[in-house]
């Protein structure tokens, strides 16, 4: 078995997984798993909607080949030339606007020259900041990344910071966590341990997303929660369809649109120059969305 | 009175001119008027929302100057240098899900090495393709597009096909209408001319809409034509965010974030994978999403 088809492997075992858990915690819907197969590769969509917590759930496996053009290449540091590449993401939209956005995405890469690297990450994007959930999430994603290398975390949360950022609102997209590329094996930190990163990263997915919900699923809310949280959504749209990298090089390279777009909300809305009052729950959560917060030891 | 401060004036009237009519037209809601001023310029932002009719409707004057930079000036055929602008643009989300939503763009660039430009189109966009109203729509725009060049209807229609196109939809964004860029001024259509041209679509705008609109306002709707509706404003987000070089433009050249994306629906929501049953009306709207339909004749 090729390295390549034994990470295809392992991540089609993490959709399954992530599924599982959630349709189990959701205890309302079930997810609908359609493979598709096109000229880029093929792959399983799997979408839950309208569960009793989950309004929209996306877990995606693909792996597609293709050619990797000059600017691709040229943003990685390697030759152009032909690719492959397979990866799990996941995106969940909650019901309760009191509970966050999370995302996953875990992916590898091989070019035809023999290079290979690995990238994903993990983040939240609450439509509430809650401190003590972003130190809860921000710990346990360094509590992965430790087991691997004492860098990366430190390293990883700058990259998301920096990445998870809509540079026209000057906002982040939420509160960060995770985001890495180019993970290049090397003598400390061979193809098996990359590989093992990202499955971790992979398993700790549902787990640590179940627990935030199940703080937060039967809190009480309103028309003002669900209208901040469609906005919220708006903000999340934009950055998929501005600024993400998976979404543009998907689209660009003739991928699947609906799965590349799966990630999209139910519902999102635009309001003109929403500016919510001092002091409220709304405007807190704006002033908090910026780079460089040490969410691990926030008080 | 330079020609700029010229059509300053001139796309100030229009802007408040399409305001009125709309006004007088919904019954229901007045615009309120933001005047904004950055560092790109300064522009006035008018804004009607949750009419009787309307659900959205935007007005935008802006006048901006910067630097022209080399990818956009290639792009022009043009010299890299400060460039001067001024436009107006408009957006109309209907209440009704059966009335079309409609999109309004005249726009003059001066470069200072002299060159100078018009670009600008309108385009109607209906959540359900009815083709007497696109018939009627685009023999308006050919009655204005002929009193100033009998060449213009048939290469604007065209631009508009190829420039409102979703490619990774394979779908037009709806029945396109009319789009132009680097009109520059010649012997045959002076500058004069060309101002006038923009200034007539511009004052055509609301009274085409608005003789749309009656025909369809009183129209009875339910739930499953919202859904449709909201599904067809995903589209519309898609487009701006990915394909449209004014909001790209904009964002990018650090224009006000909230005047440029104040074209972006009120609600807006994304489903995986939907496929309308065949011969519905939703599915019959798909199939006529396509480049290259004659509207005039259309039986």
């Amino acid at each position: 078995m090729s390295d390549f088809e034994k990470i295809s492997e392992r991540y089609k075992a993490i959709q399954d997984n992530v599924c599982e858990r959630l349709e189990k915690m959701d205890g309302g819907a079930l997810f609908s798993r359609k493979p598709w197969v096109k000229a880029i590769g093929n792959g399983v969509t799997s979408v839950l909607t309208d569960g009793k917590c989950l309004e929209k759930a996306a877990v995606n496996f693909s792996s597609v080949q293709g050619v990797y053009g000059e600017e691709m290449a040229k943003l990685a540091g390697k030759d152009a030339g032909r690719f492959m590449a397979c990866g799990v993401s996941s995106i969940i939209h909650p019901m309760n606007p009191l509970s966050p956005i999370i995302h996953l995405n875990i992916r590898y890469f091989q070019l035809e020259s023999g290079d290979s690297w690995f990238g994903g990450g993990m983040d939240l994007t609450p439509h509430y900041v809650d401190k003590s959930e972003a130190r809860q999430f921000h710990r346990q994603l360094k509590n992965v990344c430790d087991k691997f290398d004492a860098s990366y975390y430190e390293a990883f949360k700058k990259q998301a910071d920096d990445y998870y950022y809509l540079p026209h609102r000057q906002e982040t997209r939420g509160i960060g966590g995770v985001f890495f590329d180019h993970l290049t094996p090397t003598s400390d930190l061979p193809f098996q341990k990359l590989m093992d990163f990202t499955i971790c990263l992979g398993e700790t997915y549902p787990e640590l997303y179940i627990n935030l919900l199940q703080e937060k699923r039967n809190l009480p809310y309103g028309l003002k929660e669900k209208t901040w949280q469609n906005l919220r959504r708006g903000r999340y749209v934009e950055f998929n369809l501005i600024q993400d990298r998976g979404t543009k090089f998907g689209l660009a390279s003739g991928g699947n649109t609906e799965s590349i777009l799966v990630s999209m909300p139910p519902l999102a809305s635009w309001e003109f120059d929403v500016s919510p009052e001092e002091n409220s729950e709304e405007f807190n959560t704006l002033q908090m969305l910026k780079k460089g917060i040490d969410w691990i030891n926030i008080k």
